[in-house]
């Protein structure tokens, strides 16, 4: 499995991916999840994938080639929107599933795969859209500023209590690490390193970029704090009065 | 949907439930899905439900009219391990579900459920067992010292960090207060009242049991406390030093 999100802030946008592969028990990898795109002074993407990795491994093929070829109907490099953008990634990602369509038809497998593209276009608002296996898609909204892909309950929870468009990007980031780490500690077919990217508002450039890997100081210290501010959370709460209710 | 869960620590076992049921978004309703037995000085049972109302309900029917027939070849009261009352559980289920099973090939509900038992029999240890829609069943183990069913993901990564043996059950029990009011953030197919039912070990009477409605004080404060628990401990998370990794 997976466990992936996007988050957007009033300052900008950040990306979060595990990086866990796994067909069947005995075959577990490590994949990255996360394809930045950077196109100077005009656009930042970012892409998330989930599912079947021979499909998110051809959709990202299928941009790159058409980056390179100045033949095709349309690349990531134009659009005016990113619902534009979408619309191709899911298009991309249709015509995949299509090909061995008929194949998984007799097989257990599903050769689906979800996305999320986020990123901003100069003059366009920064934006993260959510793409179905099907080709459509939904965008976050004031109400609902975050997406994920995967296994995304266990570290839902977390993302309901802090996350609102007014926090600062760089707490954004830090929720979205906790949010994986809680989906990590219940779940084994999520796994670091911890991929984030962090787009600010505005900035058409090269977006920060940071892995964390499972014993890196920064995660570890992360981890341990979190765990601690939980239990000392825990410990201070009121105690239930049994005899009150005892009947 | 549901979430219900068990926990067994050293000092004896408690029961959590929420209490939503719904058949579609517009038929949601608010049902007990905790049965409690006592069998003075010889056992105490508590049985938790997820899945089909209807065949929960007939499930615990059948129990109740089994204890009320003399002539019945089992009934809960009887029985030396608790494992043979999971049994006779898990065959009530699977014969109710067998009764209509017919009628759901060609519909695209369910009626399948599952269940939580618990409790302790005089002379035996404390247990918990899990049986499944298809009528066997597992128990907690030492290292695995909680059950869940239906809604489990959202409110299982508090679970992973607190509970352990060796807790006291009056934390046992605020924790499953807060791994229901996890779930109910994130779902809204799980909700209120909770219902708590704590048994302490080798006593054979009447469980404590309380009921949280969604505005009872002692819920609101803990919510409250909570809240603003989680919200400080994320305040004081170390912050990710971004210029480190920028590349």
């Amino acid at each position: 499995m997976t466990y992936c999100l996007a988050i957007s802030v009033d300052d900008g946008l950040v990306f979060a991916s595990d990086s866990r592969t796994n067909a069947g028990v005995d075959y577990v990898a490590t994949y990255s999840k996360m394809s930045r795109f950077v196109f100077d002074d005009n656009r930042v993407l970012t892409l998330l994938t989930s599912g079947s990795l021979a499909t998110s491994q051809a959709v990202v093929n299928g941009i790159k080639r058409d980056l390179d070829d100045p033949e095709a109907k349309f690349d990531i490099s134009q659009g005016k929107y990113l619902h534009e953008v979408a619309e191709y990634i899911g298009r991309l990602s249709q015509h995949e599933q299509r090909t061995h369509g008929k194949a998984f038809e007799n097989s257990n497998g599903s050769n689906e795969s979800s996305f999320i593209l986020g990123g901003q276009i100069k003059g366009q608002p920064c934006e993260i859209y959510l793409i179905y296996p099907q080709g459509n898609f939904i965008s976050a909204s004031a109400e609902t500023p975050y997406l994920q892909i995967g296994e995304s309950k266990y570290g839902k929870p977390i993302l309901d209590r802090i996350i609102s468009a007014d926090i600062s990007l760089s707490d954004a980031a830090r929720c979205a690490v906790i949010s994986l780490d809680s989906t990590m500690r219940s779940n084994v077919s999520v796994g670091t390193p911890i991929e984030l990217s962090l787009h600010r508002r505005d900035v058409f450039q090269s977006p920060e970029h940071l892995v964390l890997s499972a014993n890196s100081e920064d995660y570890l210290s992360i981890q341990a704090q979190w765990n601690n501010g939980i239990k000392s959370a825990f410990n201070q709460l009121p105690k239930l009065d049994w005899d009150k209710y005892n009947r």
